[in-house]
């Protein structure tokens, strides 16, 4: 173990990035200090955030530099701790960047119960997507009992959480994805209303028309673009849109262009807001706690997609940009059950 | 006092309107049912919406049709009143329409007070546009003291009140006005801390950094359009974003693409709201007494463009959307002292 394999940022991308953006290296491992823990990586979160913090941009949180180890939340085993709070062999979760090992201060960790759900749940249902969604909808989309909630990104972390928390209170969900797989295991498995596969329509707003009859109360938007257009045409009075992600937009090499909606907004008294999870981080307990309750009542459901070691971050990362994964996108970085 | 000279739309503008949209008529006048008041109408008030009324588009209330008087509020006098709450002689105030005379039911009229202020102010600061600036900036943009406050179409009707009030909550407030003569009076005698003249200035950009060396927490937004682009860009984290009017895009004769900026709403956790002021009906009477209080404190002024004659309403109609006037548009229509 006195070697770390970690994912830095080698070139800022232009529009999609691309492997040789990133680079594997190598470096020693160091001993934790005072108040600080060594943790082995077991599952890294790879979410559409990082895209945003790639650029050279002030953004919510400063920009990756050149050469730094790209940022991400993991769950990871203790390894050494030198914080009473810990001891070796339990799991944890935090912000723990793209590598196989981490020394990080205990008061940035979190326990992770293995009891409660697969562990790899703390970077989903029960993690920063889980939160999200809770969040997000829950505080600033308000969506009352038998309203019409649209989320795009439907089979995202968070939006398929959204999607199922919608109908958890009762709402009607009507989620956009694509390719045909993620439609039909929204549709199917997880239960929407409804589903708007945008890589076959031809017309948006005509879809969404025919998919909300009663136009759309609530819109969560993990994307961002063309789809919105169509979206933002269609809300009801006192409509809420949620913005979480503009995935759409992340990859362009060029601003894009759109139309202007504002007057839409005063039309129908809509009211949009964007978010960062940041924000609720007081609330996080409450959260959790509800979201596990409908965890253990089997009310919410998700699918994983896993790529294999810390080589295979860039890869799958760009997949899931590409929106060519399916599920919650995460990397096994290593083995619970492997002596250190 | 037979006839009833109205104005009536009769054609629908493409972009800009044109006097010949309009036509001026002539009916004969109906005598009060019971429950009903004739007036006189002695001010129309000349507003934004309006515009938006003449498209044939569903809006946030029904278009105008062809050979309807268009619609407007108005200060009138009682000529006959079969209402028992009315009586000859008593200043009213109405939804009543571009004309001379209107027969109404009582319950659409409400008596002004000719003590307390000049009557026209019933369509200005202690009317609709006082109270779309008083609950649009206290409710949705929430100003907190010592925030910068920017306002558009800081000269209109609702601007000019928007940056006052903002000024009596202790805000620093920067206004977006043109041409010149607008700029002057409202920093000289309305005491704006800066004002961007938006028809000379090269860089919006670069303007909005340099007033609002602090950023901008809350947008009033009466015009759209690149100004607004421009303010988007420099707000500070949790801004407020009031969206009033979007004079700017209303007489274009296709929409307009601009930049998105959906990100910047992430990034910034900011909030966008649009409104009517329909929606704070039922707190109307705590809004005109808060106006009313600081009228009489002389803590808001204001300024009027009177045009004279009903003759006379395209012709200022079409100023205003241009910008041309100077202060809250109203037509003189009739005197006060006139024997009926």
């Amino acid at each position: 173990m006195a070697v770390n394999r970690q994912i830095t940022l080698a070139a800022r991308p232009l529009g999609l990035p691309k492997v040789s953006d990133f680079v594997l290296g190598y470096k020693a491992l160091s001993a934790p200090a005072a108040g600080e823990a060594l943790v082995r990586t077991l599952y890294l979160s790879l979410d559409p955030y990082m895209r945003r913090r790639m650029d050279d941009i002030e953004s919510c949180a400063r920009p990756v530099s050149i050469g730094e180890v790209m940022p991400g939340g993991a769950v990871a085993v203790v390894v050494q701790s030198e914080d009473p709070g810990f001891r070796a062999g339990q799991v944890v979760v935090g912000m723990l960047g793209w590598q196989e090992y981490a020394v990080v201060p205990g008061s940035e960790l979190r326990q992770v119960d293995p009891d409660l759900a697969p562990i790899s749940t703390a970077l989903g249902v029960l993690g920063m997507p889980g939160l999200a969604a809770y969040f997000g909808l829950l505080e600033l989309g308000a969506p009352r009992d038998g309203e019409t909630v649209v989320v795009s990104g439907a089979a995202g972390a968070v939006g398929m959480l959204v999607g199922q928390i919608a109908k958890i209170k009762g709402c009607r969900v009507v989620g956009v994805a694509g390719p045909e797989t993620k439609v039909s295991w929204l549709r199917d498995e997880l239960g929407l209303d409804a589903v708007l596969n945008y890589r076959t329509a031809v017309d948006f707003e005509q879809a969404i028309e025919e998919l909300c009859p009663d136009g759309v109360d609530v819109y969560f938007d993990n994307v961002g673009g063309v789809v919105s257009d169509a979206i933002i045409r269609r809300i009801n009075t006192r409509a809420r849109i949620v913005v979480c992600e503009q995935l759409s937009q992340y990859n362009l090499e060029a601003p894009e262009l759109g139309p202007r909606w504002l007057s839409q907004l005063i039309m129908r008294q809509a009211r949009v807001e964007g978010f960062l999870i940041s924000r609720y981080t007081e609330r996080f307990p409450e959260g959790r706690e509800q979201l596990a309750q409908w965890w253990t009542q089997r009310k919410l459901r998700y699918r994983e997609d896993v790529a294999q070691g810390i080589e295979a971050a860039p890869q799958a990362f760009i997949a899931m940009l590409r929106g060519t994964n399916l599920g919650k996108q995460l990397v096994r970085v290593s083995e619970l059950q492997v002596a250190d």
